[in-house]
């Protein structure tokens, strides 16, 4: 099942297919195609090259690992992300390292690398659903992860499912359009709110 | 010139190129490339897919506002990011359109697009530097930031220049390696800090 995104413009590939699907199929994801994810990760800019990121990773090659981390997802998203055969904790660090004084972009800069992960996952025809809905102290005490380290969001990855097999909610989302803002909502200039006149 | 990352194993071609240069040419950015860019970020995933980035943008064809953005930058990036023919800035809506709360994931997604937005940039070879060296207090007063909202990053954006037009010890930066940290100090399983076999 594909998505694509309705751009007003042609954008690159891999940007205009991935989105974030619910169904995934038992197929393992390769062991290399594993890497090549986490390698896209690690070459992404960071405020003073910090790479305040960090993944935990779990697969259903190993049940029990699995299920600890299926356990710290919010129960709506154990639902549907238990078909995904790789599940991913992302965690920021929230102090440099160079003055260990609080690094404000920690988060934002987690999202660059999940940025880069998503896309190179797009790219080997991989899915991917990413999820705010954690469970961060139990991350915490499962993981011991250490203060000054911060859950930000699970992935669920693995190569498209079958839809209909979701309950009917979930497969009705998973098959409604893809949304998003104008641009001209979200590009200004000289003053806040005022389009832009190179999107108009 | 071009520093593509010594990648571990093959990862997706602009991922690997994307660099964050100093250096930039006078040639001026096409409309059509700045709309491509902003598409590409507008399509990014978001929490509640509520889309929390917006984007200031100010280009050199109009020099007044160009120096009125590149004056909210900090002195050091205004030094060489005055050669840049685009300037951007990034914002964040830092509470929830649904339910008014605070929206914990706003700059990460804010980082999402910006991923989006660099990796479309390098695929129409333009070179893009973010920066963290912002002036938040000015932005805010310049533009007319409303409450709720956050700046974070700015962006140079233009097509790659000649290097030893920069102040010499910006010059010998622009030409050092790219380094990142191995694989497995980011990537864990079972246990915080546990190298996640896959990665060995």
């Amino acid at each position: 099942m594909e998505k694509p995104a309705e751009t007003s413009c042609p954008i690159h590939d891999p940007i205009q297919q991935r989105w974030s699907p619910r169904s995934f199929s038992d197929r393992p994801v390769e062991k290399e195609n594993l890497i090549r994810i986490f390698e896209a990760a690690r070459w992404a800019s960071s405020c003073f090259n910090e790479q305040p990121w960090q993944f935990i990773v779990a697969t259903k090659g190993d049940p029990e690992e699995y299920e600890r981390m299926l356990s710290c997802l919010v129960e709506g998203n154990q639902e549907w992300a238990k078909l995904a055969p790789v599940l991913i904790l992302t965690v920021a660090k929230s102090t440099f390292d160079h003055n260990a004084k609080g690094n404000p972009h920690a988060w934002h800069d987690v999202g660059l690398a999940v940025g880069n992960l998503v896309i190179q996952a797009t790219t080997l025809g991989l899915s991917l659903h990413q999820m705010a809905g954690i469970l961060p102290d139990r991350i915490r005490e499962v993981y011991g992860v250490p203060q000054g380290f911060e859950p930000v969001t699970a992935l669920a990855l693995g190569y498209a499912g079958d839809p209909t097999l979701l309950p009917d909610e979930l497969c009705q989302r998973e098959q409604a359009p893809r949304t998003r803002k104008p641009l001209s909502e979200l590009v200004f200039s000289e003053t806040w709110g005022q389009t832009a006149s190179i999107v108009k």
